[in-house]
């Protein structure tokens, strides 16, 4: 088995160097070529066009992994390779696509018989260098023919067969939303220890909890690497950014008429941090102070 | 050392099991003398009253571990062996008490020189009898005296000195709060995965995400147990009960004025799933039925 693998982030390259490892024939291409270059350095086959790519890969059936930022890029990249890409042939979107996108990506790559897979992919950049977490969909009989690759790169027990294509990057999406409602949770925990009159330690308080609570977790491990080198997380700013999954997730429980409160207020609470001025604020200011004299705040 | 464990009940029997099984001298007491008895049976030294299990305890220091039903019951224990106890004893609270009682008990025991210590404990009853995870509050010096002790009944770093008494129950009450979050934000995944059209196996999406993904954690995998038994979760009724620390938790986040969405959505949850007709709602119903003419569903 052979596979093309386009994009060479942060996932991408460690993706490779796990699947190289693994023994896994692999075939790089960047649109930076750079990158390509410095694989090729390494030992591991690179290519420089897409038909490069493509034509390096086995004649009998080509398969293409495309790790790439979700939206436009991966419907570029698939208008970039299916040219040269036979019936029968495979396409992976290991990224994290929106569902309902892979469905359709899925749907016009069947019409010229190319098969489609969608592979959420977890555990981070660490993960995908030294064992991932994988949630496929697509064709039983391609996860099958690929299984054993998905082991190897995979830790055990790692990745599992969804079913249709869709289910995989579905359920990465609603993964990540309760990822973002377990961070709040945590996130809120630390913030009472912070303002307590407790004098206690993130460090400590996030590496006890780490070991054998009933909230240890990767997440309350990943708290005590950061408190490791940071104990008040001093010169972050209180700003986070939202990559789309949680919002997904939430548009999902909205489609569903599903009362995910938990998910939306971390989801929320992002869209909080980053903006600059709170209108909302203004509003409840003012109102207060129109209708009973309240004091309001004034630059 | 020898240590008194008052308290037969869930935690304390596999507490008393998890000393004895660490070589450290235990005598446990229990209101209901046939547990006690069961002890007995078992090898483990045993008493029936509060004067017998005092006067079984080393001469030198009296150390008796509390592991009842936080609230009164601790009262009781406390009031019922202190006439036995004298200047210098120790006195352990290893249950899920309010930091703040805590702190007064601490403050009456040490008017008569008593010495108390607070342990929170997590990691349920596996790991009370296999290796718990403590949270502790007091004086140092105690701690540093029973180090060994700690050290043999929880795992691998499982064991944390936190500071002053209260310290230990407060960081637990924070464990739990985080807890509340944690499993609301699970719990709200697997609501919309299982509304969802695609055709997922709970435990299979349970399984994959306890191997390797970000979501990996005790939670995940007591969810890919609970889906093993039963993946519809069929026959159980959707209330939950609350057993008082998310409440404080909340309770804390409102004194230090912080706004803890997660946390407190999850225990109006559990508030909300107790409720047999939500009063609220039948005054929006109505409301939107007066000024709207809005359906009304009637019994």
């Amino acid at each position: 088995m052979k596979i093309g693998l386009v994009g060479l982030g942060k996932m991408g390259r460690n993706l490779a160097l796990n699947m190289h490892d693994n023994k896994f024939d692999v075939v790089v291409y960047n649109r930076n070529s750079e990158k390509t270059k410095e694989f090729i350095e390494k030992g591991i086959e690179g290519a420089f066009t897409y038909k490069e790519l493509i034509d390096k890969l086995d004649d009998k059936r080509k398969i293409v992994w495309i790790m790439v930022p979700s939206g436009h890029a991966v419907d570029t990249v698939i208008s970039q390779i299916k040219p040269f890409l036979r019936k029968g042939d495979l396409v992976i979107d290991g990224g994290n696509s929106k569902y309902t996108d892979t469905i359709k990506r899925g749907k016009m790559l069947k019409t010229d018989g190319i098969h489609y897979m969608d592979v959420g992919t977890s555990g981070g950049t660490n993960g995908a260098r030294n064992g991932a977490c994988m949630m496929i969909g697509g064709e039983k009989s391609d996860y099958e023919e690929l299984k054993t690759m998905f082991e190897a790169v995979c830790v055990t027990d790692g990745q599992m067969y969804l079913g249709k294509n869709g289910s995989g990057h579905f359920v990465k999406m609603i993964h990540n939303g309760v990822e973002y409602g377990m961070m709040q949770a945590i996130a809120e925990g630390f913030e009472i220890l912070e303002a307590s009159d407790f004098e206690l330690d993130n460090y400590d308080v996030s590496k006890v909890w780490s070991n054998g609570s009933i909230i240890e977790s990767y997440l309350m491990s990943t708290a005590n690497k950061a408190f490791s080198k940071n104990k008040k997380l001093e010169g972050i700013v209180d700003e986070i950014d939202s990559s789309g999954e949680g919002l997904w997730t939430v548009e999902e429980a909205l489609k569903l008429k599903l009362p995910s409160y938990v998910i939306t207020a971390s989801l929320m609470k992002r869209f909080e941090s980053k903006q600059n001025e709170r209108f909302s604020n203004k509003v409840v200011a003012a109102l207060r102070n129109e209708f009973g004299g309240h004091k309001i705040y004034k630059k």
